[in-house]
This record gives structure tokens, C-alpha cells and sequence, in this order.
């Protein structure tokens, strides 16, 4: 047995445990790990980089739509919390406190941000006098803390890194705007830099966020057939600008109070890259946000070090010349197939081998770690080549991805089916809905499947056929699915 | 009294009482606000702007010298504070503590981390195992929580960001010098991206991260004439490397504990921004960490938005692809005026004023912020000025900071012309120290100065003239001020 195989065989067949291939990989590839506290982990460089690329291309994107940065308390006062009632409700299981500071107990406890839109909006109440202030497009990258029950790196974790966005508009329908504007953003986003296709809708109101009076969301559909919220987008209509006080002195000089949004993205991200695109042997990342897209391995036999490195560092300094994020691994307490398979495990879109006779032929070998497709490249076209087959590597992932998601929706048209389904084959079930939550509730606990989007041409009141559950006239053909 | 006037009455002159000068200014600027909670501020987004050209060169930089960025935990277990006794004594006076999460009091409560060397320190004793593991070259850009009694937004502040990087070593002497190599990359950071020379050297035990075997410092002079320290760099030896039992196989199978450093600038660099380079107008930022480098003002008079507009709209995206941060203010509820001094408030190095006229004879008015000079320029030539002129104001600023720190450096043989110094001129008082923390400990009792910093090529035991204080043989000339 060689090296190669030895490092394959430790990893779990996704296959055969979905879970402990996941949390296996997440480990092995350096991606994360566990901390003494429970739920809360350590995101490890490569995991990091991984999350540096989302940032970037994230926050450009966020920019580009007119929005700014700042940074707010990463405290809360108890009673900011407490001013809308819903808001309160939903997130006071999941609180940190902090009660004392400086060696002495507080008047009163700090929250640990599990959010911001109470200091936010305490903070708005200040900054908003007149029309002529709005909108205001602030967004902030963060930490938060969920004190939660089962965590799961990266999917759920007691802390997590995001960005959220908190927006402020004169009228009701700039809200609504700016809600749906930010979840084609974020839909954008996850298909083009993270090869992710997804589902996008309103969530019922019994899944919306705490204190929001719509939430939309994008959904995507990891590989073992479970849905994945990616991103939520939350029209806060008045709610908490009622509760914070936030008005502003219209057009016609009367004074009104601002319509809000807020929207996130998290490190949830790192996850879904894992869940939806790796394979047996390991993670296969999209190049947009791969930390390493190209990784050059030198065969080291015989004289190597004279005549094959200096080839296999020129080749590495042009392709980074040529703005590809290259590697050159010339290590030499490890063999070739060894690197192989550990490249192949931490997912790096492509591998470019360089031994003796390529030297002496001139040329490369290209391996794509999305289909393990070889092809030998002259080395003067390396700086070309290389850059095609990301770009290929990206779009095939995506194909790869849009063709298993494509073919786990399927319909529903009463209960037995819709549990027959999601008993025997999971992904999304596209199927009726009367509109009631006494149906929702019990779809959930006999099921454990949730609504996870009414699509967005899915208006209420549209005939939709007979609930799938009570047979009642269904008021929207929604999309059920287990979820993480 | 034109709107003009008006508002630069609003700031108190610097020369009449700077520390009102400073808070109004962050005010008024929108730099940062005060929150409910006692020393948080909210960083806004035009200060939010400034620190993230902050970050991104710095990080450039961190990464050129081959780091990688990481994430830990925001809290740490107790007991992991408790390892390095210094560490704890130094930091437990200030820390927040979180005592219940989830509804539930915690069985240990976590510190909201001041300084994360204590939860790394657990994971690096994980992570390596062997010589072929080192060096670790790890930083990481985070939120800290010091719960401080007297506190100044961007200076000291209960929760501030920064960037720590936490490396281990094989021996002492790589340890040393990552110190030095850290520190060197601080300086040209804050002397090539702030314009703020500073004097570096290391600190007097006294003034010792708690914890660190050595810390080095760089120090930079406010207009006021008090030192502010800009960034450390510490020498932690194998002070927590042993607390924490991170042990590594050396290159002859012995295990040996690894040598370690820790490093970090703040957010309190935006501070130091404002009181080296901000002046009775209000801000003057350097060009390269400007949010806004050039501000083009159209001459709102007649017909001008069909005249002057158009042309300044064309100016501002030429500057734009030539890759200068402009903004074009076109706002027709505010006077060119009152937008002048606005802008000159805000620290923006160079206004572009278009009027009728300008666009008549094909020509821009540019006033650069720094000696309010006034120069008229060819729109044809716009893409090529605008950088000079950016160079200049940039390299302007920092002769100007280099000049007043040159003559705010004033060495005294005594006692009384040390005190007459402190008392009368301020800046940094060059004397000889016998080495005694008894005499240091009286000098900063007695002047509330203290030793900022030891320069590099003063070596203990070299002669150096009497001690300024008693007298004694002086073991180095030493750095005195009072500081931020």
C-alpha cells in the first residue's frame, strides 16, 4: 500500500456516513477545528482563505450596490433587546451575558450580540432627522454568538463570522425593494463565486427571522439531499424603527417612521462549499474562491532538484504572474502520489505535474480535480491553459451542481408521496399548501421537513391544487425539505 | 456670515483646547459616536473607511512576510487565563466576563478575550508536533474587549479592532528576530501609509506586555506633544509556550518548547491620524488611507447643471479610472461654500472646484488640503496631476510630522530642565537612565512622563552621563514623554 492510498483510505466514503465524511474532512484538510468550548471553533488558515475570497467578493458586490461600512457594539443592553417584543422572544434562549466587567457586577447584563438591530437601531434614532438623510445603506462585518444546542463547524457554530446590512428608506416600497434587490444579490453571489444554485422565496411566517415582517431567503441543496439556508434578506417593514424611535421629517414636512431591512451571509458559506461539491476523496473547491487554484507538484526522482525545480518555479512564477493563486510544493519528506491525494483532499481546483521528461518535452501535465481529467500542455501555453480550465472547472462544478438539484425537486401531489420522498429519496419536495400553520406544524413533526421557500411568483390566493396535508384549496405551490 | 464661516466657528481651534478640538472633530467628521454604553463608540462609516485602507495595507504587508490569517474564538475558558501567571495579573483587572449563555449560568465563566494569546497558546500545543510544523505564522483580525475607566474614542476604548499575529519558532534567536522584522514592517507602515514618523526601540520592563519576555514599541508624536503608541511587538520567549505546553521534536528528536511572539496595531492608529496631521480647518488625512482622496465641487451658479455638471461628471470618472478615490458632490440644498469647508473638516486631501468659467476656458481649480495652495490645471491634464499632486500631499504631511517631531526632541543632563521640558515644551525628553525602576517609578510620579522607549543601539552597560534623576551611572539614553 502506498502512500496515496493510505492517505484515501483514512477518509470515510461521503457514501457510506455523510456526517463523519463531513466532519472528518473539515479536520483533515485544515479547514476548522474544536476548541475546549463547546460549539465554538477555530477557523484554521486554509479554512480561512476560503472565507477572505467570500468576504471579498461579497463586499464588492455590496458596495457596488451603494452600500458603506462601519463597525457597532459588539454589546447590547438588555433592555435595547427587549423593545420589540418578537425580537426579544426569538433570541433570549440563545443569549451570552455578560454580567460582570472591570471586576464588578454590572447594573445591567450586556448581550453578546446575536444580532444588531437593536444597538443599530438605537444608534439610527440619532443619525435620522429628514428625508434628506435617507436611505441609509450601512452593512457591517461581524462576529455573533448563538449560545446553541447542536453545533456543527462551520453550519452552526456558538460563533459565527458574517456580514449583515441594515438599510433605512423613506417608504414602504423602497424597503420592499431593496429586501428583493439584496436576495437576487445574494443569489447572484452564490451561483457565480460559489458554483451553488439555489432556491429563492419568501419563508412562511412561522420561519421568519425575530421581529421582521417578511423574510426572504435562498436555499441550496447540500448532497445528501438536505436544503441549506445560504442567505436571508428580512423586510423589517416599521417594526423596529416603532420600537427605536426612528423617524424622519418627510417630503411634506410631517414626521414618519423609517422602513427598514437587515440581511446576512455567514461563514455558514465554508460549509455548504463542503457539503455540495465534495466527493469521496475529499473537497473540491470553486476557483473563484479556492485559496490555492493551481497546485505545482515536481516529480522528485533522480536529479530533480537541478534539472526539475527550476523549470516547475519559473512555470509557478508566470502563473502567478498571470493571476493565478499558485502553489509550488517542493517539500521532500513527502512523495508525489502522497501530495497527490492530499491536494485532491483540500480540494485544489487543478494540479500541475513537472517531471523529468515533461522537462525534457517541454510541457505539463494538467489534472483537474473536478473530473480527474488529465491533459498534457506545452509549457510556454501554461500561462493560458491554466486560466481556461478554472474557468471550466467552475462552470462544471455549477453544471454539476444546477443537474443534482434539477433532479431532487420533485412534486408531490398528497402526503403519502411527499413522505414517501422524503423518506427514500430527500432533496426538495415542491407540493401545495393551504397557508395554515396547523399543517405546517404538523408536516414538520411527522416529516421533520420545513417550508423552506414559497417562490416569489407564488402569490397568495392563486389556486394550487389541494393541500398536500389537509386537502384543503392550496394557496401556494411551496418547496419542503429537511434542513440543516 | 456665510454658511462658510459658520462652520468652521462650530470647531474649537486646536491651539485653544486640543482634547475638545478632538472629540468635536470625531464628532462632527462622522468619524465615530458615543453609545449608551460606557467607552464603546460606534466607528461610522467615513472612520470605518479610513481603517480599512488601514487594513488592507497592513495586511498586504502581513502577508508579503509570509504570514496567513486565522479566526479563534472570542472567548476564553478561565482557567486558559489563568496559565501564564504575568498574563492573568496584567489583564484580569480589565476583563468582561460572560457568566451565562443559553438561560444557563455557566460552570466556568469565559473571558470576552483582551488579547487571545492564552486560547492560541491552547491550540498550538494541538497543532504542532515536530520541527517540520514551525515556523507558524498565524494572525488574525479581531474585535478585543478591555474594560478600561477612563476611555477616548479611537484611542482607548472598551472594545477596539485590531490584528494580533501569534508566531513560533524553532530557537530564540528566530523568535528575536520576527520581533525586530515586525516591528521595522510597523514602522514603514505607519511612516510610508500614515505619513507619522516614530521613534522604535524596546520598553522598560515597567512597560511590558504582561507576559512577554521584551516588547518592543513604536512611538509617534501628537500634536499636542504627547506620545501615543502606535503598535507593539513582543518577544514572548518561552513564557507561554511553557504555560501551555507547545513542545516540538526538534532536528535531533529532543522535545523542546517553541519560542514564540505576538504583535498588533489598533484602531487607535484612526485616532493618531487625527491629532498628528488635523489642524484648526479639521482633518487632514494622508492620501494613501483617505477615504476620499479628491472631492470635485461643481460651482452651482445660472445654468450649471446643464454647463458645469456635465463636465465635472466627466472629470470625476476619468479620475475614477485613473484609479483616484473621488467623490463629486453635486447636492444642490448646500452652498459650494459651505461644502469647502465641509470638505476641508473631513480631512479630504484635494478639492477639484469646476465653475461657468472653468469649463469655458477648458480648465479645474485645485486646492490641496495640506498648505491650502491653489494651482489651475488643463481638464486635459486632470489624470496626470491629481496622483502628483496625491504624492506630494502625502509626502508633504509626513516632512511636516517629521519636522515637528525632530524639533520636539530635547535632551536634558538634569532633573530641572527635564521637568522644565515636560511642563513647558512636552514632546519626547532624551536623558539618561541608571536602569533602576525605582527612578522610573518616581519620574512618572513625579511628571507623569514615562520611558516610551529604548532605542535599539542603546545596549545596557554602555556609558551614557549620570542618571537624570539620581545621578548615578547612566546605563542608556532612554525616550521619555507623557503619553495617550
Amino acid at each position: 500500500m502506498n502512500e496515496n492510498e493510505r492517505q484515501v483510505k483514512q477518509l470515510t466514503p461521503k457514501s457510506e456516513d455523510f456526517s463523519k465524511w463531513y466532519l472528518e474532512l473539515v479536520q483533515k484538510a485544515e479547514l476548522a477545528d474544536y476548541t475546549p468550548m463547546k460549539g465554538m471553533m477555530v477557523i484554521r488558515p486554509y479554512g480561512y482563505a476560503v472565507w477572505e475570497n467570500i468576504q471579498r467578493a461579497l463586499d464588492t458586490r455590496i458596495k457596488a450596490a451603494g452600500h458603506v461600512n462601519a463597525y457597532f457594539p459588539l454589546f447590547i443592553p438588555e433592555a435595547f433587546l427587549k423593545k420589540e417584543a418578537e425580537h426579544v422572544e426569538g433570541f433570549s434562549p440563545e443569549v451570552a451575558w455578560v454580567t460582570i466587567g472591570g471586576q464588578e457586577e454590572l447594573e445591567e447584563r450586556l448581550a453578546v450580540r446575536p444580532t444588531s438591530e437593536a444597538i443599530i437601531g438605537h444608534m439610527y434614532a440619532r443619525w435620522i432627522k429628514s428625508w434628506r438623510d435617507l436611505p441609509v445603506l450601512i452593512n457591517q462585518w461581524a462576529n455573533i454568538v448563538r449560545w446553541e444546542k447542536v453545533t456543527r463547524p462551520f453550519l452552526r457554530t456558538t460563533e459565527f463570522l458574517w456580514q449583515e446590512g441594515h438599510t433605512c428608506h423613506e417608504t414602504a416600497e423602497e424597503g420592499e425593494t431593496e429586501t428583493l434587490k439584496v436576495l437576487a444579490m445574494y443569489r447572484e453571489f452564490c451561483e457565480t463565486e460559489l458554483a451553488i444554485p439555489v432556491l429563492s422565496g419568501r419563508k412562511s411566517l412561522r420561519e421568519k427571522f425575530a421581529g421582521a415582517q417578511m423574510t426572504y431567503a435562498i436555499e441550496a441543496l447540500m448532497s445528501d439531499g438536505k436544503a441549506l439556508q445560504m442567505g436571508t434578506s428580512h423586510n423589517l417593514g416599521q417594526h423596529f424603527s416603532k420600537a427605536f424611535d426612528i423617524k424622519f421629517e418627510d417630503r411634506k414636512q410631517t414626521l414618519q417612521y423609517v422602513w427598514q431591512t437587515s440581511w446576512g451571509m455567514t461563514t455558514r458559506t465554508v460549509g455548504a462549499l463542503i457539503m455540495v461539491h465534495g466527493d469521496d476523496s475529499g473537497l473540491r473547491f470553486p476557483p473563484r474562491v479556492a485559496p490555492v487554484q493551481a497546485v505545482l507538484i515536481p516529480i522528485s526522482v533522480g536529479s530533480w532538484k537541478e534539472t526539475v525545480l527550476p523549470v516547475a518555479r519559473t512555470a509557478a512564477d508566470g502563473l502567478r504572474a498571470a493571476g493565478v493563486r499558485v502553489s509550488l510544493d517542493d517539500r521532500e519528506e513527502f512523495t508525489p502520489g502522497w501530495k497527490f491525494s492530499e491536494y485532491e483532499m483540500r480540494g485544489v481546483p487543478l494540479r500541475v505535474e513537472i517531471g523529468p521528461r515533461d522537462v525534457k518535452a517541454g510541457q505539463a501535465v494538467l489534472v483537474r480535480r473536478d473530473t480527474m481529467a488529465k491533459e498534457t500542455v506545452p509549457l510556454a501555453s501554461l500561462t493560458s491553459r491554466v486560466p481556461e480550465l478554472l474557468e471550466s472547472i467552475q462552470a462544471g462544478l455549477f453544471s454539476q451542481a444546477q443537474a443534482f438539484l434539477a433532479s431532487n425537486i420533485r412534486d408531490a401531489a398528497d402526503y403519502g408521496r411527499f413522505k414517501d420522498i422524503l423518506e427514500n429519496e430527500r432533496g426538495f419536495v415542491r407540493a401545495p399548501w393551504c397557508g395554515d400553520e396547523v399543517c405546517e406544524d404538523k408536516i414538520k413533526e411527522e416529516t421533520m421537513a420545513t417550508i423552506r421557500v414559497i417562490p416569489l411568483d407564488e402569490t397568495e390566493g392563486r389556486a394550487a391544487g389541494p393541500c398536500v396535508l389537509c386537502g384543503r384549496a392550496g394557496k401556494a405551490v411551496v418547496y419542503f425539505a429537511r434542513a440543516y
